[in-house]
C-alpha cells in the first residue's frame, strides 16, 4: 500500500521520513549556527568554505546547488568571504560571462577551524549507531539525492 | 577512526550524512512550498495542520518543535489558520497563560487535500529503495533524533 492510501495518522508522524528529517536538520543547522557565530561565520559563509576545500573552481549556479542557498545570498557571503582573502572568484577562461570560485591557503586554513566542529557534529548525530548502520543509511541517502536532486551534481 | 581526525576530502562530500540530509531536504521543501503555493498554504500553516491532524492539542511551543518553525512566524500563521476557520486556540485549563491549539473538521478537510501530495512526495524520495532498507533508514533517523533533539518530543 503507497503512502498515499494510508493516512498520516495510520504511518504515524515518528514514522514518516520527512518529518523526521526536518526535525534533525532543523537542530543540527541551529546548533551549527550557533557555533559558527562563536568563528565569525555564517552559515552561507561555512558551507561555501566546506564545498570549496573538496570542489575545485565550481561555477558560482554549481556552488548554489552544493551549499543548499540562494544565488543572491550566496553571492553576498562570496564577497564578504574575498573581501576577507578566503576565497578568489575567477572569469571562467571558456565563457566570459561565468565566473568561478576557488578557495585560498588562508580560506583553507580557516575551513581547518571549522572542519573539526562539522566532523564533532557528525558524531553526535550518530551516537550509539553501529558502523554499519550508519554507512547503510548514508548508502539509502545517497540513493534518495539521486531520486529527488534536479542537477547532475 | 572518528570523523574528526579524517578531513571532508578523505570522507567525501557525498558520504557526509548532515550534507547529504541537507541537500535532500532543501529539494524536498523547495518542492513542497511550490505545491502548497497552489492550495493556498504556506510551509507553516501546513506543517501545523499536519501536526494538529495527528497530535491533540499541544501547546503553541510544542506545536513550534513539532513544525520546526520559530514560534513567531508559527504564530502569524496560526492567526491566519484561526481566520479562516481551520483550528482553534484555547486557553490551557491547567494553566491560564498557556494555549493550546487544536484542529477543525474544515481543517481536517483541508489536510486531506494536502496528505496526498505529502505522501507521493515522500515516495518521490524512497522510488527504487526497498521496503525493508526503508524501514531500517526510518528507524535510524529515529534514534538520530533522540540524540540531536533537546526537548522530549
Amino acid at each position: 500500500m503507497d503512502g498515499a492510501a494510508r493516512g498520516l495518522a495510520d504511518i504515524g508522524l515518528t514514522n514518516f521520513a520527512p518529518y523526521l528529517m526536518n526535525r534533525i536538520m532543523g537542530r543540527y543547522n541551529a546548533g551549527f549556527r550557533e557555533e559558527l557565530a562563536g568563528l565569525g561565520l555564517t552559515t552561507p559563509k561555512a558551507r561555501a568554505l566546506a564545498v570549496l576545500s573538496v570542489v575545485d573552481a565550481p561555477l558560482i549556479g554549481e556552488l548554489a546547488v552544493y551549499t543548499v542557498t540562494e544565488q543572491s545570498t550566496l553571492s553576498r557571503a562570496l564577497v564578504q568571504l574575498q573581501t576577507d582573502g578566503l576565497i578568489r572568484r575567477q572569469t571562467d577562461p571558456d565563457d566570459s560571462r561565468a565566473t568561478r570560485v576557488t578557495i585560498t591557503e588562508t580560506g583553507r586554513e580557516v575551513f581547518q577551524t571549522l572542519w573539526p566542529h562539522m566532523a564533532s557534529a557528525e558524531d553526535r548525530m550518530f551516537k550509539g549507531i553501529p558502523e554499519d548502520e550508519r554507512q547503510a543509511f548514508v548508502a539509502t541517502l545517497q540513493k534518495m539525492l539521486v531520486n529527488i536532486r534536479k542537477h547532475e551534481i
